[in-house]
């Protein structure tokens, strides 16, 4: 049975069930995304003000089969949040934004799904406690969309994913029912883990509405340093040096490859440089240390003994906080570099810690076959996450690749799955990844993924055509 | 549609898929549980070498609608593990206990789901490694089981519970197939969290054949001390102390009460008692740090400050690793104490962290108003998990109390959903709390459990009424 548009006769219905001017048009900034792929025909929107809200649409939803579709700030990557005709109802949480409490004595803050993230680190911050998912979009992504989409970023080495950071969950079910969640509890073992389900499935098993998450304590002390590598395989002795050193106190383990450098010259030139001429490869490490311990000098330590070893070629500890800011300024700013030059295809992907080494090389190996590009390869080594994109040399766009793009992704995901990896490492699947899920998801998991749809979905209303293909 | 018992014909059929000598009978261990509360009539036993194997058997079982129980050490508390009638075939994993692989450089140990948890402690030792999931039973307690019931012990705290120990599963799902998901990633969002639903489903999922398990650096310097303070509220302002000097370097936290001593001073007078006579109340303390610091007197200074404080009357910092021993010593017989006195009722409950010290005195007073008992109330309380049970008084034996129990059980758990907290914190469901579950479980939640159930496994052949009521 196909699905109803979110016509008059429906708004009318809805408009009666809801307080009033929640029901708007969207705006153009609720049908794009951030790469361009994907654009949204004009479309009603709700801004529900709370969980009974999103409860009454999802009910009206389901009972005429309308489609609906979330968004929180808008910055996923994968077209999660853009439905491309269907004539959907966009349901946006930009009106949920309240930290509903904060107890700092068991570190527990409860959000709603339309709290920005940077938001939430700043009411952590406030109670003297640490919310230490982190990532580039921060000023913009919102805590349902973060959740929904199991956001990573650059403290997951430390403190896991979105996902880890959950305590509880308000949620509203594809049927319109509120499943009251939001515990404050580290040991709850009353039935099935409901809680994970809903994350990560980007809206498309239900909507989250509120959060309780994990603070932790503000290590006492911070260190930043970046160090010079020769290679990848370098990169990781010396992150297997960093834990042996420094335990758990390693927060951040970043990888940049002189391509990032090249890029921030051509198109962000006012970011500082620290290494000139920038080497193959860099490291950018954080750490975050208990009382009574001197980060720099561990910092320094480290650098020492991996020099004497020969795995890293020159450093650079922050003396400052200021020092600290400019070197993750040049991680933090390559994204907006690539989309300034222009990918012809991006990847998150991740293998096994192992096979990162081997996996760098024997990407841009393959890649040659297929033409002459240049491969940005950054990110969240310590996680076995790379950002690994393919751009055209100088002189060429990547309007001269399109027809390229298929083969390069196919490339660079035949081997991550051969290597027993992932082809959606921390941004989801979300409209662009269905296809790859298809191909390379274990074909039991994908068939229980279909049947769970199903049994809660039965009318296919929730974020169709998101992580699993739409059924007619 | 009824189950079929697993019958002559049904294990003619299933033996001539299986190599020599995988189906037996039963023997007296594999239809008894710890607490006596649930015995199994005379069954047949199946005992796989493979996920292979484990397949073959779900698949005909499947076909036939036969009832499926699954084993691991046997240690569990709730009965997940004891069909009584219903003739169901009880799958053990006795012969998959290989190690598969240990990893060291990713953190990384992959073990078959009859791995004994001692065993995979071991491995990662060897590898200058750390498995921190440990519990009183770790010396029979199975992988396969410790994940299908999300199991906790003292490094909840620091570590987190089984689940979040798993990177990734190898499970035979209720049609039969095997999902091959032992994937070796930190990242990976490629779909529905098909690992977290299986972990804490007690077997009514799918069964779990092996697992890739999360290592951690050992903490170079460790340290143990006992506390003695005046009452619970005390303990968790020394909670909060601790956790503000030390940050995540607790690794375990927990609570004994007077009543603990004394259960030990007439039941194993063998065991040291650190403090004669005994304090109201006594907390345990574990840390584990970074090089470069000193734990001994990292527990010291933490002791002056909360002595000053008027939070801890009496102290004791372990000199040795016999002391830390004698220490835990106390802490990991209490349950045997328990066991040889006779609990009434036995709770494993959880609370916000910031209504533990109002529960426990409030759980008194109301169960004063049933009658005259003894409670020992101990366990992890930096999770905000207790075991709160209630023992006659001396001269009475449970056996006087039979009638009691249901009301007991009621008042308990009342009192722990009035403050938002759990009625199985870490043991789980199985079949003791199949009610409870009906009784304070969202129901939304609950409802969306059993369309999962029926979605995924439509026969019910999966450890029937485990977590969920069978369906008949």
């Amino acid at each position: 049975m196909p699905l109803s548009p979110a016509d008059d006769a429906f708004l009318s219905d809805l408009r009666a069930r809801l307080p009033d001017d929640t029901i708007r048009r969207a705006e153009a900034r609720h049908l794009e995304e951030p790469r361009g792929r994907w654009r949204g025909a004009d479309a009603p929107l709700a801004l529900p003000r709370s969980a009974k809200d999103v409860s009454e649409i999802v009910r009206l939803a389901a009972e005429r089969r309308v489609a609906l579709v979330p968004q929180g700030g808008g910055t996923g990557l994968v077209g999660g949040q853009i439905m491309q005709g269907g004539a959907p109802l966009i349901v946006s949480f930009d009106r949920m934004t309240a930290i509903r409490a904060v107890h700092p004595e068991e570190y527990v803050l409860t959000a709603e799904a339309g709290a920005v993230l940077a938001d939430v680190q700043a009411a952590a911050q406030e109670a003297d406690r640490l919310f230490p998912l982190s990532l580039a979009s921060e000023g913009s992504a919102r805590i349902g969309g973060l959740l929904s989409t199991n956001a990573g970023g650059v403290n997951v080495l430390r403190y896991g994913n979105a996902r880890d950071l959950c305590l509880g969950l308000e949620a509203v079910l594809p049927s319109g029912e509120i499943w009251h969640g939001l515990r404050r509890l580290r040991k709850d073992n009353t039935g099935y883990d409901l809680k994970n389900l809903l994350i990560g499935a980007e809206g498309s098993l239900g909507f989250i509405t509120a959060a309780t998450l994990r603070l932790f304590p503000r290590p006492a002390v911070t260190g930043t340093a970046l160090m010079a590598v020769p290679d990848p395989r370098a990169a990781l002795d010396l992150y297997a040096r960093a834990r042996a050193r420094l335990g758990e106190g390693v927060s951040a383990f970043e990888l940049i490859g002189r391509t990032g450098f090249d890029f921030l010259a051509e198109t962000l030139p006012e970011v500082r440089r620290p290494f000139d001429p920038a080497p193959a490869w860099t490291v950018l490490i954080d750490v975050g240390m208990a009382q009574g311990l001197d980060a720099q000098a561990a910092l320094e330590a480290l650098f020492a003994e991996a020099f004497d070893a020969g795995c890293v070629t020159d450093g650079l500890v922050a003396q400052s906080e200021t020092q600290a800011h400019d070197f993750w300024e040049v991680r933090e700013r390559i994204p907006e570099a690539n989309r300034l030059i222009g990918a012809v295809s991006s990847h998150d992907i991740s293998v096994p810690l192992g096979a990162i080494a081997d996996f760098i090389p024997e990407g841009i190996a393959r890649l040659k076959k297929i033409g002459d590009f240049r491969v940005n390869c950054f990110g969240h080594v310590g996680d076995g996450n790379l950002h690994y994109n393919v751009f055209p040399v100088p002189g060429r766009s990547r309007a001269d690749h399109e027809g390229d793009r298929d083969a390069i992704k196919r490339c660079v995901h035949d081997l991550v799955h051969e290597m027993g990896g992932s082809v959606s490492a921390e941004h989801g699947v979300g409209r662009l990844k269905v296809d790859d899920l298809e191909r390379y998801q274990d074909p039991a998991k994908l068939g229980t993924m279909r049947a769970i749809k199903a049994a809660l979905d039965p009318g296919g209303i929730m974020n169709p055509g998101a992580v699993l293909r739409a059924r007619d």
